[in-house]
């Protein structure tokens, strides 16, 4: 299963490591954690929408930039586990090419 | 501030309806309760990406769907957000034009 949190924390920590940033002056500036901050970007732990937006904030990147990044990778992932042959042929499910194209 | 649960349960509900199903066919579907679909749906819990993929899956939507317009509808409550004079002055945030225009 492909999770949401995991590419989320990816997400973030990605941007954070863009930026030139330890994880300790991004969770002091959003007020979380440390430890928190970690788990979030691990996939470890969920972030709940009030700690999001502080993480988001502290990296001066809109939420909703962060979310329409997310939601390409999973689309991307979604597609990806269509064509693995999970079980011996190919899963049939929601994703359709178009959802592909459309995130790309 | 926006909250994404919130802005996710709205997309969740309105899809879940446009389907012209009820919240008792789809958390069975689903296999979460009523209350906690009901209460994901209102923006009043946050749903675990476990829990997320499994309502997705029983409303037969890729997850990436759902997150690209929640991106949306977030670009432009954030945009809102900005333009209103909270505290007498617009607000100065990460927010540009182009992102709006990138989520449209």
């Amino acid at each position: 299963m492909i999770l949401l949190r995991r590419l989320l924390g990816d997400v973030l920590r990605q941007r954070r490591q863009r930026q030139g940033r330890t994880l300790r002056e991004v969770s002091s500036a959003a007020r979380v954690s440390l430890g928190y901050l970690s788990e979030v970007e691990r996939g470890q732990k969920e972030a709940s929408s009030e700690l999001l937006s502080a993480i988001c904030g502290a990296l001066d990147i809109p939420l909703s930039e962060v979310l329409r990044e997310v939601s390409s990778e999973l689309a991307l992932a979604e597609a990806r586990s269509m064509l693995e042959p999970a079980g011996g042929s190919p899963r049939t499910g929601p994703m359709t090419v178009t959802d592909v194209v459309v995130a790309a």
